[in-house]
């Protein structure tokens, strides 16, 4: 099993380090491990034409356009296709990050959008059960301020996988990948060491029992006609849109 | 009335920028218009310790606590304050934006990182209807490729605005902002000149409606105790988390 961890921290002594390097000394006895370390990288986040090695209309972006150019052609910048090979090669894909608003940091934002290209990984009808990266994994792994009792449906943040959706099923799972249980670090500024250190302990665990955890369910087109309308024999929406 | 409008397409022929140019003709006979285009600014959008003049913890970063040190002592990178002045003067805040993954680019991410900043804009019990921005209010105007049908319950994604929940709860909710209904330009790559200047009319037909629109409804505070778990007397939840 092929692990690629995208790392987005930007202290290098962070509690958020030390989850990725549980992940690698968890995986890296009996699995190949790809770390990237966005910040140490000084990964550029910012999509533009510059993406492009040979653009397919120089005069008007249209990025998507752009990146399934790119795709038949191999004409991506190189900081791109070094990412992009390092995803095609993964079976499973850990973001591990700190939520930021709610989200992934900008910079690990960037990358899934410089990355995730279209050609590739989707494009015209193929996305969520027939996207271009089905068959591959991916989990997100992630520290936050926030404690466990402020989420959920009577708190006051809501439920977390509403919050993520738009990683979750907007990216992974829109690219045909299956989502595997996140892992959440709560209230990481606030705790001590010893609480730390067995969050620690707890994300090994999360990893070596991920083989046995249900996966996450997203929608499926075979629910839709070819328009993206619901089918007829779906009428309530069993198909799990938005699920 | 100050509007800014943060606006961040790489393509300056683009729509989205069609659209930044309809709110400034719509706003500015009347208003103060002021617009950050963040791609023809060249924005930073990667949160780092260098966004502070003056460190207060040189040797760990945590950045929302350098955020708060910064707030107090006005020592933010010169970028940021610029944006910030901006921010605090406006009465409305519109971010202009083609939707990438369900979200905003990332430049436009790193924009909301490093210039909503703890200590001003939030910060301890200073969130959602106590967040530090109160009285502001903000509003999404996006392009997509989808079309309508492919969101709400029945939809392919599920409900729009639990995609975008991470930035109208999560972002501008969360910082006390009043939410303004966003509007959406569907299709947009695939539509006929007709139908985008269509589109255009019925964004300034939005924006000349704002002030009748209906508030978007988002958690307050009065529902939760000092340690944010739902108070006795909402038992049900009808304070609306998650709303």
């Amino acid at each position: 099993v092929n692990v690629l961890i995208v790392h987005a921290h930007p202290e290098p002594k962070s509690f958020c380090a030390a989850m990725r390097d549980v992940a690698v000394a968890t995986f890296g006895a009996e699995h190949s491990v790809t770390v990237s370390d966005l910040y140490a990288m000084g990964f550029n986040p910012v999509s533009s034409g510059a993406d492009f090695l040979d653009r397919a209309d120089p005069d008007y972006l249209v990025y998507a356009l752009e990146q399934r150019n790119a795709s038949a052609s191999r004409s991506f910048a190189p900081d791109i296709q070094a990412e992009l090979d390092k995803l095609l090669a993964a079976d499973l894909v850990i973001l591990n990050f700190p939520i930021y608003w709610f989200s992934v940091p900008a910079i690990l934002k960037g990358w899934i959008e410089r990355v995730f290209v279209s050609g590739l990984c989707f494009g015209g009808r193929r996305f969520y059960d027939r996207g271009g990266l089905k068959g591959k994994k991916g989990m997100l792994a992630f520290s936050l301020g926030g404690q466990a009792h402020m989420f959920g449906e009577q708190g006051v943040h809501g439920p977390l996988d509403r919050m993520l959706a738009h990683i979750e099923q907007g990216t992974f799972a829109y690219v045909g990948m299956d989502v595997l249980p996140f892992f959440a670090a709560f209230h990481v500024p606030y705790v001590s060491q010893e609480d730390r250190e067995e969050m620690l302990l707890r994300y090994r665990a999360h990893l070596l029992g991920l083989s046995e955890m249900p996966l996450r369910r997203f929608p499926s087109l075979d629910a839709f006609d070819r328009n993206l309308r619901p089918l007829a024999a779906d009428p309530d929406g069993s198909a799990c849109a938005g699920c």
